[in-house]
């Protein structure tokens, strides 16, 4: 039998006391994680399974369905069996994961806990997993590195004529070959992706249905976003956008490539792109007001004159940097009206991009820790415009 | 401007008669669609929106928040814009996607459209996309045709000491060379995985959290489903199960390959499988319960002595077929339970497979269409075990 929990004992009662303490603040006595990556937080694996945790007594239970051979967890084949395992009138005010769970699992729960009125469960644990532990970070700090030697290999793909597909395609192989998970975890059902965005040319001017920074049309109607199938062009940026995940935490990375020399609007605009990271880097510390890092950026770029193409020029999007750890798109969010305040242990991603109408998008994206002294930057790759020609 | 519906005339009328149809017998007046699986049916393309439908005057209104710039959507910025737009008082009976939206998303759709106790529009889409329309068929062999065509590479791209996991990346790479979307369209939030799954030797023996037929350690436990590192070893069974979404709409083929050959054990439940899905094609036909048909399948298992080795050794799936389309886990569910009834123009995947102890997975899987006259199947490649060696 194998243990259930995979973390070291002082990890595991380290984010549990972090989990408790985002509960009690949040005024929730007992509640239940089952959605995979508050799972992967909470016990280091992903089960199908309940965890149902109490703030009053910092006690967890943990009821599996699947798989079996777990020591440690109680194996339910159904939900339904956990009422008769506990003291379901003893509960307090108790929470569900109404963000990420379905209409009809949290209904069902209700009925298991005989509860009307659930607190959110969501909203404590992006609280909880956006104060990064030391373990976490240091699988961050992997997945950096790792990310790094990948987006190392991408001049030697390059051949003239391909299309913004088969670059990608071969990027794929080799984020994969580095050791690269594949699964691109986001919360919520309003995006899709698969492994990440490479756009080139005049393709990054096409707007998508996610809230992804920027678009792409893509291949096919049941998934538009991306690369779409045209061939690279002299003159086209190349903006590389690539899955982060090597550890089961991701860092998000953007880097820019060229055929030839770009147009001096482009160039300009990377520059401009760049500033606003550095200036990132000079003012993001604990106790900062995410949304004014939003409006540095804004007006960095508009300084330059450059507002109409910043995060996208025919469609917008409403932020420029989000928090990243076991999902793409964690808390805080640097965006016009988030409440959020920087903390210590956060991890953002910030990604002030362009679109240059008919040469592409430029811009990068690098993954910050904030430290008690400020940001460190975790994705070191070169950020100039490297030309594949 | 581009049109906001990708369909042809004919094809998206037959897809709306088909849903209202479904309405209708489920007493629903009104339902609101915002699931991208669901909106893909429906138009032909994802967006992020509110498809309200009404079967009473069989008419539809298309709220679209992004992408912009599509001919034949009414622009809103959030769902409460729409309740201004619409008689809020005449939706009468009225579904929501209780399934695939999260609670929160639900509730505040509720509020939305002033409902207290919505009826399930997952439960009618579930219904409606069972029965493929020719056009989704068309799709569906396309999709069959190219994952022949990228399984018939797998030969040529094993060399000995590969591990699975290296063995996997080159198929990953030819699946989308040969036009692979990569994307694995899932229902719920219970199932993960990264493009299918390459199971070798004894790893096909762990236990996974999921609800796919077959197991596999993972390379990470965030992930813990599929290949896991480990070298291909003579004796070993090779089972490959890949991706076969190419069009939107997916095929589901899983084959066996070797490296020399297997126990005769292996071969034999290898051929038992082959015998099981022989005997589908015999019987499924319109009107047919698919539990008959899980039945057919343990019973063929059974009386060859493999009952214990059937679906799973350690750890058993509880299904051996499924519907398939625009997601891996449609309606019929072919299992014990299942109340499903075959109908013309399901497509079914079936997957009868076995474990076999320090060998590993064998048996196979084929797409089927359920005709007038019974089932055609639309995955093609050699059933036999193939020796890679």
């Amino acid at each position: 039998m194998k243990q259930l929990i995979l973390l070291r004992d002082d990890e595991c009662e380290r984010r549990m006391q972090q989990i408790f303490e985002c509960m009690r603040n949040a005024g929730v006595d007992t509640m239940v994680l089952t959605d995979s990556a508050n799972l992967y937080y909470t016990i280091g694996r992903v089960v199908c399974g309940w965890i149902l945790l109490d703030s009053r007594s910092a006690t967890a239970r943990y009821f599996v369905k699947r798989p079996l051979y777990l020591e440690g967890a109680e194996i339910v084949k159904k939900p339904e069996e956990i009422a008769s395992k506990i003291d379901v009138g003893s509960l307090g005010n108790f929470a569900l994961e109404l963000e990420t769970s379905s209409y009809s699992a949290v209904e069902r729960l209700k009925r298991v806990f005989a509860t009307e009125h659930p607190l959110n469960a969501s909203a404590v644990m992006r609280e909880a997993r956006s104060r990064k532990t030391d373990v976490e970070i240091e699988m961050i700090r992997e997945s950096g590195r790792k990310q790094e030697r990948a987006y190392s290999h991408i001049p030697k793909l390059y051949r003239e004529g391909m299309t913004d597909l088969e670059l990608q395609i071969e990027i794929e192989r080799i984020s994969r070959l580095e050791g690269c998970l594949g699964q691109f975890r986001i919360s919520g059902d309003t995006m899709e992706i698969y492994m990440g965005n490479v756009l080139a040319g005049e393709n990054a001017d096409t707007p998508t249905p996610y809230d992804f920074a920027m678009g792409g049309a893509g291949i096919n109607p049941s998934l538009p976003v991306g690369a779409d199938g045209t061939t690279i062009r002299e003159g086209d940026a190349v903006m590389i956008d690539m899955n982060g995940n090597y550890t089961g935490y991701m860092t998000d990375m953007t880097r820019v490539f060229s055929v030839g020399r770009l147009e001096e609007l482009a160039v300009k605009a990377h520059q401009c792109s760049i500033d606003i990271c550095h200036q990132f880097k000079l003012m993001a510390r604990p106790g900062v007001a995410a949304k004014e890092l939003y409006e540095m950026a804004v007006s960095i770029a508009d300084e330059a004159g450059l507002a109409h193409l910043f995060m996208g020029h025919r469609q917008k999007a409403g932020f420029v940097g989000h928090g990243v750890g076991i999902e793409i798109n964690e808390s805080p969010v640097i965006a016009p009206r988030s409440r959020d305040i920087l903390a210590q242990g956060n991890v953002i991603a910030l990604e002030p991009k362009f679109v240059i109408p008919r040469v592409g998008a430029v811009g990068i994206e690098n993954t910050y820790l904030i430290t008690a002294d400020g940001a460190e930057q975790l994705t070191n790759s070169p950020e100039e415009i490297i030309d594949l020609a």
